[in-house]
């Protein structure tokens, strides 16, 4: 596919995540780590224009100058910008102002696209598709809290046939040899550059579950006084369990008696043997101690991801997200994507039901603080 | 006028208000003080809804349950309600739907009052109406303070004649004698419950001002350090101004070296001669001191005030608000409308320009607490 | 009495209520609000240094100039100091270098007292003393919370004769009719600035009780579930309650079925027939509304406390602290000391069983944030 | 030695840290990491009482059952504790309550001694006196903050020959070749559960430095824009530097243009020479990525530290703390030592010059949270 094409694609993408809201769901943003979808559409065309249409591409005209103000993320090379907890309370630019930046955005892209690429372009242009792909995953996940901590819980997709369907596993674990395996990327395709460096990594002996965490093998640890009983938690996760009065999973609801849960299709009851999600890491860690068993580390997620099927849940490892033996940071503001990231978070290995197809791969590594929950998250145990 | 032509006409003029905005600015909250505007659009319907339609229109169908949850305020005694920071996080009910909903309680009241009416009920009605058009000035205040902080800074106002004007006055104090003077409201029409009880008050000789202070007066004060200097301020005054960075008055901003000010009609240069608004009671207190004169009491602001023009600005007094002699509260949650708030405020005199027609009086009594400034306030000085 | 015996016997009262201290009591803030009693002893010595000393005594020597920045309590004009918060933080100067600042400043004051004084010296060494007599009654309120939150609930007084007597009093409510009367000082004595100003305020027939609340009484609304229901408080004060789940006054313990409350002597059997004590405002007018009276006003309790006895608990009015009509500040920092707290704060009446004796007198207004309890507060009801 | 003598020395050597503390230093607490000397005295009695003498020495009658609920520092299995902001708000029990609590406990704890000892009692007492030895480090950490955020800055020691002397070392980094490497204790003697399992670690090849960062080579940094350019620094260090306007190491002080440093002799002219030290985790970080180097893995430190001399800081490494292969938590309070911890904090190695001699060793794991700085910390560079 020529680069066009796959840049039409992908941005369409993003527009066809947003077709089913109405236009004040793109504007609220109800806890700071979820932003407003009309926020997600102007900062990944941002990216574009930032990135590649401005230095790039002679003569091109910027949209509008505010929007570098509006629409940058983190990127303190490229100046100030709207405090994040602020996002939620702009109601300008409107959401068709920012569909119109799309288009503008769009039309300069497909000219430019047109005449040969340096090597340097392509590296950003794949970037810039792998950027939006992961703003695709975080408007669903921003999109679904959006709705779902909402008291009238409107649905999301009223065809239910897009709904994600599991197939149970309760297959035993899968064991591995104590020695030497390859971690990291070494393909020729895009990747990060946090899974840059393969590396050896010596590992212990090792079993895993070919299978993730049912909601009904989760229920048991509730009744089982789970969320009451601090031996299971790290102190800081207890401490979270009581500030925050946590009882069980986020979207799940008791109503008369009958455990429901708010799905992108509304509010369901629970199914037993869909995968657990909506878990931070502090939840994940307490069930695997429950379990008399543990959380698999990145690395042993890695070599063993192979021998079993991965994909609808992100999934929490034990390892922190730190750099591979030689990481370097690229220079300028490319290289603020991962690096300074790399503290006080937990890596997640697979990929989620919001994660656009071939996006994700085995070497991919996200990264989260142990407390947040909205990701679709998961649990896989080791031992 | 009849009930039912009164009730259109303040039901319409909500909605007029509205016009100009594009949905996304429905649907924000930047700060706890100000609401959403299609939530003050949903939140009065729900007022006639749920004081008169319920209680007393026989077969009146409620047009949704769950909008009790949504648009209660603060009536502790008609059930739980979305905590006040939550308001901007909600997309739904969306715009239209709120439209819809003021429609049905429209065509309901409508019918109802064709038919006779309650003494019990009128009261109630003249609450309705005098409850809407608070919210009518609180839209307006709340409207601009969502515009005025995008950093896009967008008009409401396209059309220049709409903008207030003002003239200068620049006359004596005006002089009273000291004695008994009746305070309160003493009419048959509508008042609220704060203003009953009128009764005698004793006061000394005082002047005070027939003029607001302008901007041209407050920027002297600034130039002078007034800002910098803790000898005007009172202790909880000085920390706000340290805590909070304050340099001058809401929405005031010094670009390329000339002062302007956002109005409802976009950013303008500063109008030197027209009154100063949006400053805090620390800021009028402190501009007061600075003066070596006073904010008069509300006492003497009613007593003075057939002497001079007032209407464009709520003008900040040095009482607290207090219940006056005799004061108690109605039963039920009607009673819920001013008493519980007498703490920890200070008193306002006259109305704004975001004020609706008629919707004021000499014996009116606002009240915010010292420190906000998202109201057209003004100072009025006295000695 | 000359002013040098006067002076060494409020000064030694200051040392005396501290004798039952162990050093450690010295030292420790538990809340900002209570200040650590070596604090106390080193301010008010501070204050003879600075505003007698330094600027009147020729020749005099300051004791250690860094105690300027650690003693200064909330002067801006004499400079920086240590944060409220930290107080409790500072371990030096230790409480035997406090007793010995005490020691070289009460000398040099006594040499300085053999003098001929001008009036403006007498002035402040009356405001001094006053000044030393206001931290007598701070430190006996702050013992008393550093030692009844301590989990080993340590006993202040061990003589028992020490403890205060109250005698029932049930007579009736005492009726005053409407008029003018006249309100603030006008004695030729010592009193603070918010004080001066005598001048008329008209007042409403109203009647006022001769007792105080009793802890019995009080426990009658706690049983009728005054702290469950809204309807009595202010908004505010329901927040307060929420938020902080208060259930009773301070101090109080339910212990076996037996309600306790901690006292100077330590941990007792609560006296159903003493007067409550250590309630907020909010819990006064909380309690107020329920007995359907209210409390009184500052200006009725003045106008009738010669028909009752005062003397053992602040009572809380219902009145802003507000400025007198033509007060105004003294020039430079002792004119700090009173008018810039005129915001945000209730008058209380009366004296306490912490107050000196002869301190305190019909006219005298003390203040504080409505939701503050160490003090010995107290309720009488008016209507 | 025997065990009663060994018992004895550790105790001694407590208290023998604390001599050139007055009374009052033993009872603040200024943050909520640094506790007051007087409760490391009692808290570390309290161990032996609760996991000794309670279970193991038959007739042990409790010194006083109050003081559970206040020596208890984190185990949840122990029942209810102050909370630890609260630790400095306690006067009672008093110093000299402490030290008879702990002549009480140590008294026992010497006969029980003399009798023949089980094994798991054996290793209850080494954990004991491992305990102790790392609440005497904390003891002199926080005595330097106590001390050393006090306004007068008094000094710990007066004798100036107990302080730290330091050898420059500038010599070349050492390398080590890529291969596996064992790590985790394989001794005999005692270690903490956190560094059993000895297992294999592959490394690639890397160097270290034999020195550690000196005062001097801090500054260039600072002198450089350090903390003012945010390419060396994670995301979270950033917003830590500029929420508490970090610019230096903490305790430095620029006074009339020369650097002073507080030391526990004292405010002191900074040695240029000497290692730098009170930096946090982000601050190490950044110092090295301004380098263009990096902080070691905690692996690399281990596999390398036989080759250079340590034991005067405790240097950050770049390893999160987490688990070895296979390590699970003892059963019952003992269990909550370490294991509760593995989030979200940063592991350091090494020793520093408040660890009691002989109390660390190679595979030593210390750890913290990554803003921490009251340590003795320091940086050692790796590539």
């Amino acid at each position: 596919m020529v680069f066009s094409e796959q840049y039409m694609q992908i941005r369409k993408n993003s527009e066809w995540i947003c077709e089913p809201l109405q236009t004040e769901d793109y504007v609220v943003q109800p806890i700071v780590d979820v932003s407003p979808p009309k926020w997600h559409l102007g900062h990944t065309t941002w990216f574009f224009e930032t990135f590649i249409l401005k230095p790039f591409h002679e003569g091109y005209r910027v949209y509008n100058p505010e929007y570098n103000y509006v629409f940058n993320s983190y990127y303190e090379t490229i100046g100030n910008r709207v405090i994040r907890t602020d996002r939620g309370n702009l109601s300008r630019p409107s959401v068709s102002d920012v569909y119109a930046y799309r288009a503008y955005v769009d039309l300069a892209m497909c000219e430019f696209l047109k005449e040969p690429l340096t090597e340097e372009v392509k590296d950003l242009l794949l970037l810039g598709f792998n950027h939006e792909q992961q703003h695709q995953e975080l408007l669903l996940t921003d999109i679904k809290y959006i709705l779902g901590n909402n008291p009238l819980f409107p649905a999301y997709l009223t065809d239910e046939t897009k709904t994600v369907e599991f197939e149970s596993d309760t297959s035993e674990m899968i064991s591995f040899k104590e020695g030497i395996y390859e971690i990291g990327y070494s393909g020729t395709g895009f990747c990060f550059d946090n899974e840059l460096g393969r590396h050896k990594v010596y590992l212990q002996d090792f079993s895993i579950s070919p299978a993730l965490i049912s909601n009904g093998a989760y229920l048991a640890f509730i009744y089982d006084g789970g969320y009451k009983n601090f031996v299971h938690w790290h102190a800081e996760g207890w401490d979270w369990v009581k500030n925050n009065q946590i009882t069980g999973p986020m979207y799940w609801y008791l109503i008369d008696g009958v455990w429901h849960t708010y799905t992108l299709g509304g509010l369901k009851v629970l199914d037993m043997k869909a995968p657990v999600t909506h878990i931070s890491y502090y939840e994940a860690a307490a069930f695997a101690s429950w379990s008399k068993m543990r959380l698999p580390t990145e690395f042993e997620w890695e070599a063993a991801a192979r021998e079993f099927k991965w994909g609808k849940r992100w999934e929490w490892t034990e390892s922190a997200y730190l750099p591979y033996p030689g990481f370097c940071k690229a220079p300028g503001a490319i290289g603020e994507y991962n690096g300074k990231f790399m503290v006080n978070q937990k890596v997640l290995r697979g990929a989620s039901e919001a994660t656009p197809l071939g996006h994700s791969r085995i070497t991919y590594r996200n990264f989260f603080h142990p407390h947040l929950r909205w990701q679709f998250t998961g649990i896989r145990l080791a031992k």
